[in-house]
């Protein structure tokens, strides 16, 4: 995102989402000082709060005339714990180190710590959600707690098919893009849904920018991808090289093993599956050289232009600027 | 629970045991392979089904005109589902390789996959209850949704203060049972709050049946407790010992180090904290002549009485009898 088009989005819902930390914040209050120490470090995870925003800018974008009301700011609260449930346990399973320039809670705490921290922060977000008001605005009852516990059953079947395609170095493009879309764009398809939804939006803009969010969330994984492959870990914060090491193929690397000249495809496949200390830069200086990285980016470019074309029938505004710039965010981020 | 007591309890909600079977495995059927599999490993582990009878019968015995709703079903499932989930992240946590006499799924699969699995089956929980008709029965809007949520709060909170007195030798009784009251009793106090509440109870009678919940909960925890130290693997079906190997401390060792002769107790101490490869049974053979065993079940059978006690106020039913022996049972029982 540039500063100009951040800047944006921080004057249309600056103070949603300074409420939103607050109530991060308040609802992890535990009367155990452990509880405390581990939920403080994970606060130090959260950074752009893209899904927050993206929920609070769609409820402002399909109702101009209304503010986004205390249960968007619930509800957007109610994603980021989500996602920060989701970043931990994540770190477990990838034996990340590092996440946003700090410790991961298993490097510090160990795993116990941190599955038993998701799993407080997964069931907060449960609690938070069921306090929403959905017949307050027409809709049927616990619509926002079914739509999160049906989100979140998808993230965790993308996670459980990712693990199951391990070092499956025959992983085909559409599992591929299966397993992102459950693990990854479910979410911010979940939060369009929500913040439309909750702004009165009618069933055929709800699903149009659950859709944007369907597609922005699929481009932001691709690109995610791209820079564990590509990035600075300086820059990124974040241990990089790991699907690699994990053996988890990602989008450049399956168009490379389809694509590229047999003898480059056989290096590939034996430097994925023998143990090698740079395996990680090793790939990359295979991998760089040839168009399976522009494949990579021109397959999130195309899905960044169908996000933005589910916002072409939104009434012209702030809110709808900042939701197209948020797509172009996606692709031009190098963190 | 002898035979009898088991067969009654069969007869008295026998068709809702089987429609909460039906449906857990209903519920957790995925159109990914992989999922499926899982699924059907952790389904092996569901043994006695305790929190789903207490639910069931705690319904039927406040209001014993009325059979037990399709929400008591569908509530039962999701409390059954909750235990499921927090047994799959105890394995991780404990590298226990033993549940029910068959292997774990982090033993078999690896923890990714139990960490995995325990995030699957909770987020089902969640969606399964956000299906519950709180107005039906005159609750107030998502009653069940935020019941369930703030007693898997407590669960984890109970595990977080669990983890953070690891090899805490000075450990007190007070806070051990605050330990065990949130990660075990929680929840079956929750199944019988439940119960009641979708069964027309007054609040004077849910509050009570909670009670009766909590006490046979912790009850049930110091059994588990006693059985982890002097149980027979083949009887118990797990893996014995973890506690001692873990540094939890339970209420026998806590009782002794507390009141044991002041050689014995630097013993027990010695023990706790040097690798030993026989320390489990080293510290049975130091704790078995004492009577810190029979203090802690002095404690269980004092909360099995309070428990009981809990039920006097209900109608004579048979109802009311198979949840006098449930109490009876958690202290019986020797698996």
């Amino acid at each position: 995102m540039t500063l100009n088009a951040l800047a944006a989005v921080t004057d249309l819902i600056g103070p949603q989402l300074a409420a939103v930390d607050a109530q991060f914040r308040q609802e992890l209050t535990s009367d155990l000082k452990c509880v405390g120490t581990l939920v403080r470090h994970v606060g130090r995870f959260r950074g752009k709060m893209l899904r927050p925003c993206l929920l609070l800018l769609t409820a402002r974008a399909v109702n101009p005339r209304a503010e986004p009301t205390a249960d968007h700011v619930r509800l957007a609260t109610v994603v980021e714990m989500v996602h920060m449930a989701t970043l931990v346990h994540d770190d477990v399973l990838d034996e990340a180190e590092l996440r946003r320039k700090g410790a991961t809670i298993n490097h510090l705490r160990g795993n116990e710590a941190a599955v038993l921290l998701g799993d407080y922060l997964i069931s907060h977000s449960y609690h938070l959600c069921s306090g929403a008001d959905d017949a307050a605005v027409g809709l049927p009852p616990q619509y926002a707690s079914r739509l999160v516990a049906r989100t979140t059953n998808r993230v965790c079947e993308g996670e459980l098919l990712q693990l199951d395609n391990r070092n499956n170095l025959d992983l085909n493009e559409p599992t591929y893009l299966d397993i992102i879309a459950r693990k990854t764009a479910a979410l911010t398809a979940a939060c369009c849904r929500l913040g439309a939804a909750f702004a009165g939006a009618d069933a055929e803009t709800a699903d149009r920018m659950e859709e944007y969010g369907l597609a922005l969330g699929t481009a932001f994984q691709i690109q995610d991808d791209i820079l564990d492959l590509t990035g600075d870990p300086r820059d990124v914060g974040k241990t990089l090289g790991i699907d690699v090491e994990k053996g988890k193929l990602t989008l450049p690397l399956i168009h490379f093993l389809r694509t590229a000249p047999a003898e480059h495809r056989a290096l590939l496949r034996s430097l994925l599956t023998e143990p090698n200390p740079d395996k990680a830069e090793k790939i990359r200086n295979l991998i760089l050289p040839g168009d399976s990285l522009r494949y990579a980016r021109d397959r999130a470019r195309a899905l960044v232009d169908r996000a933005r074309s589910c916002l072409l029938d939104l009434p012209d505004t702030e809110a709808r600027h900042a939701l197209d710039a948020m797509a172009e965010f996606v692709v031009a981020r190098a963190e």
